[in-house]
């Protein structure tokens, strides 16, 4: 906060407040606020009925209770009266930040990712081991996957199965479980319908959820019965673009040529325009934070970054693959924290 | 927006969007945002990558999809540009208000919601019509539940269950799943946890999810054997309480009044204390949405407008309870949208 020449810190809603603390305020109407000022104590504004939900932690924080008919946000203003300088959490609600900005008009309000996000981009061993355990839960499930019938069901039916089964090896949260089928897998976020998958057909199954706090996120592709030349190509395109993505991934190179790594790849195999996206994302507490795997982004990585590397190749009207693992950067080199087989698996 | 003198509305995550437009911004960090001129025509600023999602409508907007390597804050701006008065949705990240309000530093901000809440607020005929079908599914859940076992299970596994039967039965999301066991349910917003639930346990669960884009939220209270003396004399008053909140639920009532309605039966019993909540929250596409059942609120209830009616008594150490229905207001009279049996199930 100091070099950031921050006041006071606001933390509400998002991963920011559970990174801090371990509590998570609920994404609801009524303001949870973490008031952590630059010179004195932090205090959590939170509602009376969700006091008893913190286990108060009185070397971490106070809480102050605020009532129905009390304004939560006159509470926080108080508490951080004189302030010039205020960072308010990335994921805050508008309404909140246009109140806190009312009710403090002497004072400049910035995004609190100015301070926390290098903090968190940097894993320590306990969040690798997390984040490690919970890659090992779905690359669990994309091995399953692997003997289990595709053909006559539909989208919606393997969606309801994967979020089960996200749940069932251990995850608290689901964070979603894409599952594009056919020239669906071109919209690289296309949303669960009532397609019924048929023999020919390349499935694209990206999931991930949140266990002990940490995000998983894999992207595995299942083709029903033996593909066609053109998939087989594009395939075995990708795999080498992703394989130079995580290859890249070295401690000191930029993001952006990262990114580069895996995107030349797809360039000169002729897939160059159908890779729409960035090549990743960081993942923590929050399924996509910083850093990007992005064109522009010349940030270095450092030992401790954990982010994917999930090239795509994407054809509307035909089909779409993409390919991902999560990476984190060491002094040794990059490691791979899934490992569940990354060819095309031939299913039923 | 004439009435309120706003020039431009600004929407991204959260159910104004879907309400105007039935498309529904990720909650991601990729800017989402339809920008609707108060004299011009919309248009959907959205990822490039997810473009494919949008099924486009020119009749209500147009698409403008940027690139990973595009600020799409300044597409936003430039799109505004001129307007002094601009509103943004509630739930829109902070990151994106502070970035717009650099771009457009001449511009005034307010919450979408001046503009927005009341239209929201009333619902018409085929909105009555999806909140009713969403609590007819969660009352079939309900009455289920009557039959279950309970002792031997922990708040987790009764929590997967609800979750599970609330997508079964037809939701296209679980919102929230409360099972709050013996002294746990004095926290009105319990998290689940392995409690197991013993004989002589009273369990509040509180759940719900979105159908068809409109909510579903109930409360009922099941007695692990026969209760003590204690615990139906508060269930009996938080009966009483409940019936008078939705009785007084009159087109033309203040909502001060509906909550006084219910509290007022409660503090003539004695528990006034343990009733820490408001009696109530609108619902609509939104889980927790205006207009509030609360002290201080002199809005009048409008025909059309759903609502929760959802007391509780809740005694730290001991036990809590809730009971809880969703209300339309309508020319006739408050009508219950919820009618799974409200006394105290006996379970085994």
């Amino acid at each position: 906060m100091q070099e950031e020449g921050v006041d006071a810190l606001l933390l509400s809603v998002g991963p920011d407040l559970p990174y801090f603390t371990g509590y998570e305020a609920m994404p609801l109407e009524r303001l949870t606020m973490l008031v952590v000022p630059r010179e004195s104590d932090a205090v959590l504004v939170v509602p009376r009925l969700e006091a008893p939900r913190v286990e108060e932690r009185p070397e971490v924080f106070c809480v102050d209770a605020w009532d129905e008919v009390d304004d939560p946000v006159a509470r926080v203003a108080a508490l951080v009266d004189g302030a010039r300088s205020v960072a308010v959490g990335d994921h805050t609600w508008a309404r909140f930040v246009l109140a806190m900005q009312s009710a403090l008009p002497r004072a400049q309000f910035c995004a609190a990712s100015h301070v926390t996000a290098p903090l968190r981009a940097v894993k320590d061993a306990d969040e690798i081991e997390a984040l490690y355990a919970a890659a090992r839960s779905v690359d669990e499930i994309a091995i399953e996957m692997r003997e289990r019938p595709f053909a006559g069901r539909t989208e919606r039916e393997v969606h309801r199965e994967l979020m089960e089964r996200i749940l069932d090896v251990g995850h608290e949260r689901v964070n979603f479980a894409i599952v594009a089928t056919g020239p669906n897998a071109a919209s690289p976020h296309h949303d669960p319908a009532d397609r019924v998958i048929a023999k020919g057909d390349v499935v694209l199954c990206d999931f991930g959820g949140t266990m002990h706090g940490y995000c998983s996120d894999i992207t595995r592709m299942f083709a029903v019965g033996e593909p066609d030349a053109e998939v087989r190509d594009a395939y075995a395109a990708l795999r080498v673009a992703q394989e130079a993505g995580v290859q890249s991934a070295q401690v000191g190179a930029t993001y952006e040529a990262v990114d580069a790594a895996a995107r030349d790849v797809l360039v000169g195999a002729g897939f160059g325009d159908a890779f729409v996206h960035r090549t990743g994302h960081g993942i923590g507490m929050e399924a996509h934070e910083d850093p990007y795997v992005v064109a522009g982004n010349t940030t270095e990585l450092v030992a401790g970054h954990a982010f994917s590397i999930e090239p795509g190749v994407y054809l509307p009207g035909r089909f779409g693959l993409r390919l991902e693992d999560i990476v984190v950067a060491t002094a040794d080199g990059p490691r791979r924290l899934n490992d569940a087989p990354r060819d095309l698996a031939i299913v039923a």
